[in-house]
């Protein structure tokens, strides 16, 4: 957005979410049993605005060729007592509404992990039927890693997507 | 994002909807029986990737004060025969699913309709219930105007929004 405000206070809401802030960038790779497996380029952006949430756009292009692939947006919020919400669109069709928590670093200097499940996944017509998605992140110094495992088209919840990203500027 | 590449064709899917593609901003105003009416700055933005969708982007300042008030995020697919379907993600912790149809101008050099209704809204444990949306856009030359009808907080469906917005730049 082209709005030149002063960059406000982060929401207290947030503070807990406030790692994430930046862009990111990395290579994944995905694989599900309808599909060849393949390989991707990603940039992740997380900003905010002032308010109780941060903003979130994710992109990613196929290694090989450099098409763009796959596309996500939303917002991610935080809640008390370390729980999060996210909800998402994909130009798939599907929307997405997934509630977890952000845990405690297991160790000084640790990452910390996000768990996220999906609590309701809704589609347009032409959309492809998906069931359940589960989400963790790893947000370490300057470092997020992800995996997600998706039922859909038919196939139980599997391993679908893993990827580790480095934070390389602000948001 | 922040990928240097030569923009894309646009996908023939989408080619019914390239009028929306650009930046637009102008004024509106808000009501609804549960709360106080409002009046509101907007910037929308329509982009593209070679891809069957737009990709959307909305935010709203207060015009009295010029805080951030609402922001919506998302996905528009052309479909054949006029066909249009949205996904959406609000930072409230609501995403909807729209579908409906682009009209022809009912005369030359008319507004050409897009009517979209809710087949499906979902948010997370902390949102406020929505149960349906109603939105109508207007696309004319250079200006787009929008209502937006909700069903919400255990109210009938009734006229929350209404706004016009002029293009002020490409996406």
């Amino acid at each position: 957005m082209t709005q030149a405000v002063p960059a406000p206070p982060l929401h207290p809401d947030v503070l807990a979410l406030a790692g994430l802030l930046g862009t990111w960038q990395g290579e994944g790779a995905g694989e599900y049993p309808t599909i060849a497996s393949f390989r991707y380029r990603e940039e992740v952006r997380f900003w905010h605005v002032g308010k109780p949430f941060l903003a979130y756009a994710q992109r990613t292009w196929a290694l090989d060729d450099g098409r763009p692939l796959h596309a996500e947006t939303g917002y991610w919020r935080g809640r008390p007592g370390g729980a999060v919400e996210v909800v998402l669109a994909h130009p798939t069709g599907i929307v997405e509404v997934l509630e977890g928590r952000l845990e405690a670093p297991r160790s000084a200097g640790g990452r910390r992990r996000i768990e996220l499940g999906s609590t309701a996944i809704a589609r347009t017509g032409s959309a492809k039927e998906v069931s359940e998605l589960r989400r963790v992140f790893e947000l370490g110094d300057g470092v997020l890693a992800y995996t997600l495992a998706m039922a859909a088209v038919g196939q139980p919840l599997r391993h679908h997507l893993a990827a580790e990203l480095h934070r390389t500027g602000p948001a």
